[in-house]
């Protein structure tokens, strides 16, 4: 079977969510480049992948997906096995709760978090602009607030849909992975459940090796 | 059987959200009203129920969630019947379609319409300011985009996700409803394909009632 295939680069955030759903399931994958700077994104080809010209887009075959939380449910649904059962949809109250904390990822925590990745590494390297404190500061103190949920949550379970990692889970790897390259890393040390929990995480080989790549290609120490 | 709870008001567009899908399965459910004046949005009793003090909140029995879309799934994977197969989690790809829609819906169509709902209704209504010209029109920009992709999109199935109505369809009935309430309204008479779905979806029995209720609530013309 020839490997599927994930267009764009792997240190994109959005890629990132997609390719550490392969590396869980163990599928064969191959990820194309896509040059922005060649304005390859806005080719009729990349278009016809995805109609916004944005990444990743992920082709199996005939089925040609794009946004990448849909495109990762398809590979956790294909490659679904009992030991890699991450959407848990066989179960209605588990997958509610894969469900419920997915959306607080989209809606609460990458919202508060990922301004300060924007501002204090991406934004510098890319634009060339200096840091802007006070949307660091105010991020940073909306994501105190999400992390006080998290932290009542994860000191009653292991993972955050329940004793059981989950999309939930692997959905905050990306933008977290960034943040704790930032100056601000040490706010998670306030917060112990969900230090540890961030710990098991980060333990996992997908995340291991995909974190290492991003590392190398975005010049941070992992 | 008790009938489900939804923790909120109707004219919220999030609580409209887990509405029309409970209206879509024909369950039987009831709304408790959170009242913001009197805080009851951060009282214990809700914060036990929704961790954020947001709405809506939902139980049924045990199970009580947060996060309308996490809610509205819980219910299309509950009572799912051959008449009412909203998310298609059966067939790989068809479930992706849906998925793929319903991320595009939050991702790219609703951070365009929203801003001109409520630099139009919303803000005037609930905080006695006036519309946010620039935001409107810098909107509406972003909008026609976004309906360029729908209207190919549209021009070649009956619904988003192929040729059947779904959750993804669903998802953009809170949001276009009030939109179609604005002086903006016209520009969907550019898109033919997208009026003629708005308008399939508006013939649908539970967007209409909910549609009056949410018009007689928030003092607009249905």
């Amino acid at each position: 079977m020839a490997p599927v295939k994930v267009f764009g680069s792997a240190r994109s955030t959005n890629v990132a969510r997609v390719l550490v759903c392969l590396e869980e399931v163990g599928a064969e994958y191959e990820v194309v480049n896509i040059d922005f700077q060649a304005k390859e994104h806005k080719s009729p080809e990349h278009l016809a992948r995805n109609p916004f010209g944005q990444i990743p887009a992920f082709q199996d075959g005939d089925v040609v997906l794009f946004e990448s939380r849909a495109i990762s449910k398809f590979i956790l649904r294909k490659y679904k096995s009992a030991e890699a059962d991450l959407l848990r949809e066989g179960d209605l109250e588990e997958a509610a709760m894969v469900d419920v904390w997915t959306e607080v990822e989209a809606h609460q925590y990458n919202p508060a978090l990922s301004p300060v990745v924007y501002e204090c590494l991406v934004y510098p390297a890319t634009r060339g602009v200096p840091t802007n404190q006070k949307v660091v500061d105010e991020s940073l103190e909306k994501l105190s607030k999400v992390l006080d949920v998290y932290e009542a949550r994860l000191s009653k379970h292991t993972y955050l849909a329940g004793d059981f990692v989950s999309f939930a889970d692997l959905n905050h790897f990306p933008f977290t992975f960034y943040f704790m390259a930032t100056p601000h890393a040490l706010l998670f040390d306030s917060y112990p459940h969900v230090k540890a929990w961030w710990e098991r995480l980060m333990a996992r080989p997908s995340m291991k090796k995909l974190g290492a790549s991003m590392a190398a290609a975005a010049g941070i120490k992992a």
